[in-house]
């Protein structure tokens, strides 16, 4: 999606460690009208006239989630953190590895939310190791959803979870894919790979 | 606000301890067409033509927030909850004690996406001491910015956060107050002083 590139060409800022921020327009300050645009690229690649709910996970892949749920007109559900050792009843849960907290984090999910007559799409704004989108993807199949596919707007190309996504039989699409960040610039895998 | 009221008479479910569980629309699965008129509500208390941004705290707010933001046409921010002890430079922060994990958490936000000439109205999904809210205002003060105003969706009437906003000169609305809520429903404050 050239116009997303643009902005993170434009406006993204490589730190040490890998480390791309797209804090001004994704993650921290949110461009809702680039979400938009976002969610009708991801109408190209889903049948989101099909889905029966947007799924994504707490925290950053909330605002975009919204947007796409706005205009699929369907509910936006997102997994929560869970917040002690003491997880209530009535929840799936899915153990998954943060790199950002560098601990093992439970995502939980209502089954109020989620049952096995739900059709999903994944959201998510950026995925690096595909830690988060492992844990949803293993919701749903506990639920006994049907997963219909996987949309992430920003994906580190070297960091491994997008690749391990495209090898698996899944509908998976990253609107951009970063092959690179470093002093020299950011450089994105080819659009005919995307 | 009467939608929102009746969504949480039918939908709303009250736990032991006052818990209000309303996550079937508002804070878990998220109804974006409810948000929705929540977010042109607020417009008639606020001036939000005169905004430069929303502001609210992750996570739940953040979906309310990206509608309101989207409405209004200006950013959506969300404040983080700090990750770690080791705070990198550039950042407001501001301490609070947060009741659902029952220990102090530090907001963070970027000095870059808040400025002395922003003005900020401020958006949550819930209020029930304050905290998040206090917190946000703290933000808002430290950069010099310009407070518009509070809108909250659904506050706790009986835990004080919003009487003590009421008691301050500040421009805050809740559509929906709840008075109290036990084994024989729930209460909500009258209209008038909502």
């Amino acid at each position: 999606m050239q116009q997303l590139k643009d902005r993170i060409r434009k406006e993204g800022k490589v730190l040490p460690g890998n480390i791309i921020k797209v804090d001004g327009f994704l993650n921290h300050r949110v461009d809702t009208r680039l979400m938009a645009d976002i969610a009708d690229e991801f109408a190209r690649f889903f049948d989101v006239a099909n889905i029966t709910m947007v799924l994504t996970a707490e925290a950053s892949g909330i605002a975009l989630a919204t947007i796409c749920a706005q205009k699929y007109n369907v509910p936006m559900v997102f997994a929560k953190k869970a917040k002690s050792d003491n997880i209530e009843g009535g929840l799936y849960q899915s153990e998954i590895f943060s790199y950002t907290y560098k601990k093992k984090v439970t995502q939980i999910l209502s089954k109020e939310w989620l049952t096995s007559s739900d059709r999903v799409l994944i959201v998510d704004d950026f995925m690096a190791n595909g830690e988060a989108v492992r844990g949803l993807c293993d919701l749903v199949s506990q639920a006994g959803a049907e997963l219909v596919g996987i949309g992430i707007a920003v994906e580190k190309g070297f960091q491994g979870g997008g690749d391990r996504l495209r090898s698996m039989d899944l509908n998976y699409h990253a609107l951009a894919i970063i092959e690179s960040a470093d002093e020299n610039g950011i450089v994105f895998r080819e659009d005919a790979e995307a």
